[in-house]
């Protein structure tokens, strides 16, 4: 009965790709603990580029210069 | 002092409902553990269905099968 | 298919108040939003004194105050 | 490497203060600790008043009052 | 530059398994989305059993049962 | 009334250097929000080596190398 929280920058991740993210998170949960996939449960959080730091710098500002 | 969050998926709670919620879960720790209802904070997140899943299928998706 | 969080000091919760949380709060997501108690996820997170702070003081102090 | 999560309610707070968040939590990790803030990772969420509440009461309410 | 919670109740996880769950989880969030490596983030927790419930039951009561 | 939760791995952090990340952290929400430090609350977890990762590496195997 896991849970798994990923939390992304909101830079347009498509359903397809959420669908994606969910379905491979809970088969890595099965694969190598051998985790009940029915009480498997993925939550996927986009946040803001103004909202995410690395490196004490904004994302928004790290995405200007590349 | 503490700290509650409870996730939902988005799907149309009211601000009544969310009352509810914030006072039931403070309520609950004064109750079992006499906390302090002063510093009890409660944080409601709530995520898109495309965002949730559980047993590997998107929520989007269960909830066109139901 | 809500997810619930609580966290609290660790200070000597026993199992029996764990499970009166884990109950409250399952109860708590069906009474309110009509939730399906089955795939409703309830994690109690006991965090030492030390690490926890208040008004910029940690509570192993303001434990000591009081 | 720390991760360090700051939530607040939605009210407000500018790009500009966002980075002042993300450089100071950063800072801090790097002189308390001696991380390494190239891997400090900064996420800001902001809440809707909603669905904050505190003393059982809901952030909105609590605003109206002050 | 993608931060993955993965938490699983504390029941005997190897370092071996933890090691594949922190490769697996970082090469999903590059296959899927394009992520750089380099800067995701996995973090693992492990939940005593009297702390994780599923359905109103404390995952230390559901494996006596089972 | 912010929450802050700050994650490190657990190599030795003092009640010290706690301390000083629940004052920097509180300040810091204070001077640039203009947040009441009293319903400020920071949260600090340790996190063991074997779950973190980053760059798809365990941490435990970071510290090795270097």
């Amino acid at each position: 009965m896991p849970y798994i929280n990923i939390k992304i920058t909101k830079e347009g991740a498509t359903k397809e790709q959420k669908e994606k993210l969910i379905k491979g998170a809970t088969d890595l949960l099965v694969e190598v603990l051998g985790k009940n996939p029915a009480t498997t449960v993925v939550v996927i959080e986009e946040v803001d580029t103004d909202n995410w730091g690395i490196g004490g710098t904004q994302v928004t500002e790290l995405r200007k210069k590349s």
